[in-house]
């Protein structure tokens, strides 16, 4: 059960978004710029970064809700996300993306622990400042979100089902869309 | 040196926002929103849960800008926000607040440690549903910014008097409005 009072039947960070309509507004905003904005990498590495980052977090539902986003984004490829998510450095994924996973899973641990080594490998790989700089944002904001919805102790469906269908709609709409009061649930 | 070309002369986290302004704005509006907002939690107290957790992350220019700014709602009162951030459960600080320093600090490690007991124990203090979920998101929210500003290696002024000055321009201004294009560095 949740520590406080959530509306009925929203999974996850809906519930408390529901509860505090104030700050999702701009939590939402940040997801949709950050995750879908125009930008050099797609919408589906950036969906592995905020997966791979959730489950380094051991948050079960934004690893799973974002890991069904990605493969979405994918073409339905779920063994891929799988794959990043263990073992990201033997994935079917550029070496650009690895060297970025590599900086997003030290963003998680602490910010200090991004090395300029880690950082030059990435630019070495073809990434560019904002490419390296929205990696440390997705993954800082990923270390939020990961911990509003558990430190809530939100409720998280288990039946995956519920995260492919979902996933469908906020690929569709964005964020933002997808959350509006009367959206979809 | 920042990992990242930023602008020249700017802080903190302040570099970042003027590199990729698109995510500084739902970042300001969120913090404007949980700590300064409307609240049953006083802007002092809000920011001293900022603080707080920003110390335990060791982010070393957030503890100092928003200890300032704490100290700064709190009459200049530097000592508290020192006491604050070595010893909540001895400062001269609500039992409520101690209560809810307690969360911030569990859900800094990782949002799976706030247990039952320490949301009872802030509900018997009086501690409200939104007070609760505040401290979780507040708390959330700066190992976001923590990480953003020590994952891309920005600068951090020694100077104490640094801090105080931005302090007292944020705690008048609000956080979008001082880090508009053109505001006073």
């Amino acid at each position: 059960m949740a520590h406080i009072t959530l509306p009925d039947g929203l999974p996850g960070i809906r519930g408390p978004m529901a509860f505090r309509p104030e700050t999702a507004k701009p939590l939402n905003e940040l997801v949709d710029v950050l995750l879908r904005g125009p930008h050099s990498l797609t919408p589906g590495e950036r969906e592995l970064i905020a997966t791979f980052v959730s489950a380094r977090n051991e948050c079960r539902y934004c690893q799973t809700i974002h890991g069904a986003i990605a493969a979405h984004h994918l073409g339905g490829n779920e063994d891929l996300v799988r794959h990043v998510k263990a073992d990201p450095e033997h994935a079917a994924i550029s070496e650009k993306l690895k060297s970025l996973l590599v900086i997003a899973g030290k963003t998680a641990e602490s910010g200090g622990h991004v090395t300029d080594e880690d950082v030059a490998r990435a630019r070495e790989l073809g990434a560019t400042d904002l490419e390296i700089h929205d990696t440390v944002l997705i993954a800082a904001a990923f270390c939020m979100f990961n911990r509003y919805v558990d430190g809530l102790a939100t409720w998280a469906p288990d039946d995956p089902d519920f995260y492919r269908q979902r996933a469908a709609i906020v690929a569709e709409n964005g964020y933002s869309a997808a959350t509006l009061p009367g959206a979809k649930k």
